[in-house]
């Protein structure tokens, strides 16, 4: 990629529209593989991107990541999309540099949506479900801002920006006090441990249960977050729910969180999904030794 | 508020549209003032919510916290408001337990939002400017999905929540370990400030390098983030743009940056907003000793 990209349009001024994500990824080794949805392959192999009247969707997809709502959205959605794979390192867990080529910051999810001859490469588990949806969801998974009540519209923009705001902060302190111990020299490790165990208790842990607890109130005789069906804050939330199974707080003390996310990967299209992109490992993350 | 609030509409149950926040923020006692934008006094003291046709904004604003732009947006976007003012401990940097009765996470920026009888609250900055930029703002300050480009309206939800993903993330770990040593007993501090200095510089100086210098390509030969106009991106933008006085990284190194927040900063609205609501000082959360 450029180094000195053009001021503006920085995405596609690194990667041109027409570039494909095929040419782009067939340089990035072995450890990579695609899996398409079926409608997806035949679609996009029968015409080049420019002339495709029906979107077509690239995931970056790493693994043991906030990609895998993304497919099961594109899924519910049923736009055509394919899959691209990445591992982790085993060692420090972070992405592998090939992402760095799809976005400059190597996120992973980013897509690239290509529609009637433009393409636009988007990261931000959250800017993702909403762009898609509004735009090729119809009413499906949306709460537009003009259906609905003004508390509907309200709560479903709550739900889609806390997931990734809020929600996320002391999950991600509580990943980094867990591992803060196995990473100093040994002669540290024993006041390493007094100090993460201190972190989490004092102030992570009641953060976490705060959150959780906030959820599970508003999951309450519920089956959805927002407006009575499935829409983009359930796709979102879902990885708030998935980390649970890697925080250090107590699924058990949240049943209706477990009513609501047994029902949605029992979907169908949750199920489909898995198979084009993969389950996850969240549990990697917060190995404390 | 109610331990077990009705399970649908959690906020406006725990908090009945017709009770105004003038009676519910009596009880907090004297740290707490209030100032209201001129327009707006005299027309929510005319009629009562239910009558007003015109909306109404109360903000929960806390001292130095992520509330301020909400003034700021609006005053932009010229609807009536008010603002309530929170004081953080002095000690643990927390805000007072009033703002749980405003929301159960204790979340500032809050906003209750008046219009046709109806009364939301909401929270999540993200969540907060896009509910109001497309309800109250007509094609000021938004980039709506039917007008401009695919990719301004992505550009623009990406920003929204970047703002508070990826971007403050590391700037929340800089806080939390660079304040570390602090807190700790007299005899781990050197130990706990050696941790500090090897969290700051081996994980999170490097990310938010990172950050700010994708921030900063974005922003080459730009006026705005998106669209060539002020629009919600700028005012969720402002506050990751403020935090880098606070921040380990040097702020000389992204004129861009400082650039374009000069010139926000420079906007009648931004300044008549510093007057109701007030100067945010980050630089308390980064005191290393």
């Amino acid at each position: 990629m450029s180094e000195n990209p053009a001021p503006r349009r920085l995405w596609t001024a690194a990667r041109p529209p027409n570039l494909s994500s095929q040419v782009r990824l067939a340089q990035v080794g072995d450890h990579l593989s695609s899996s398409s949805s079926s409608a997806a392959t035949a679609a996009a192999a029968a015409q080049p991107a420019t002339a495709m009247s029906a979107p077509h969707v690239t995931v970056h997809w790493l693994e043991d990541s906030r990609a895998q709502r993304i497919v099961w959205l594109l899924q519910e959605l049923g736009i055509d999309y394919e899959v691209k794979h990445y591992k982790r390192d085993p060692k420090t867990l972070l992405g592998p540099k090939e992402l760095y080529d799809v976005h400059p910051l190597g996120k992973s999810p980013t897509v690239v949506v290509r529609n009637n001859g433009e393409s636009v490469t988007l990261a931000e588990s959250g800017a993702i479900v909403e762009f898609l949806i509004e735009r090729y969801g119809a009413d499906k998974l949306a709460v537009s801002p003009s259906s609905g009540s003004m508390q509907d519209r309200a709560d479903y923009l709550y739900w889609l920006h806390y997931a990734e705001g809020s929600a996320m902060l002391p999950n991600m302190l509580a990943m980094v006090f867990g591992r803060l111990p196995a990473q100093a020299p040994w002669f540290l490790r024993p006041v390493l441990q007094s100090v993460s165990t201190g972190a989490l208790d004092k102030m992570i842990v009641p953060r976490l249960k705060a959150q959780y607890g906030w959820i599970e109130r508003n999951l309450e005789g519920k089956d959805y977050f927002v407006a009575g069906k499935l829409t983009g804050a359930d796709i979102m939330m879902s990885f708030v729910a998935e980390i649970l199974d890697a925080s250090p707080v107590n699924k058990a003390d949240f049943p209706n969180i477990s009513r609501w996310h047994t029902a949605m990967v029992q979907r169908p299209a949750y199920k489909e999904a898995l198979e084009k992109g993969g389950e996850n490992n969240m549990g990697r993350f917060t190995q404390r030794e």
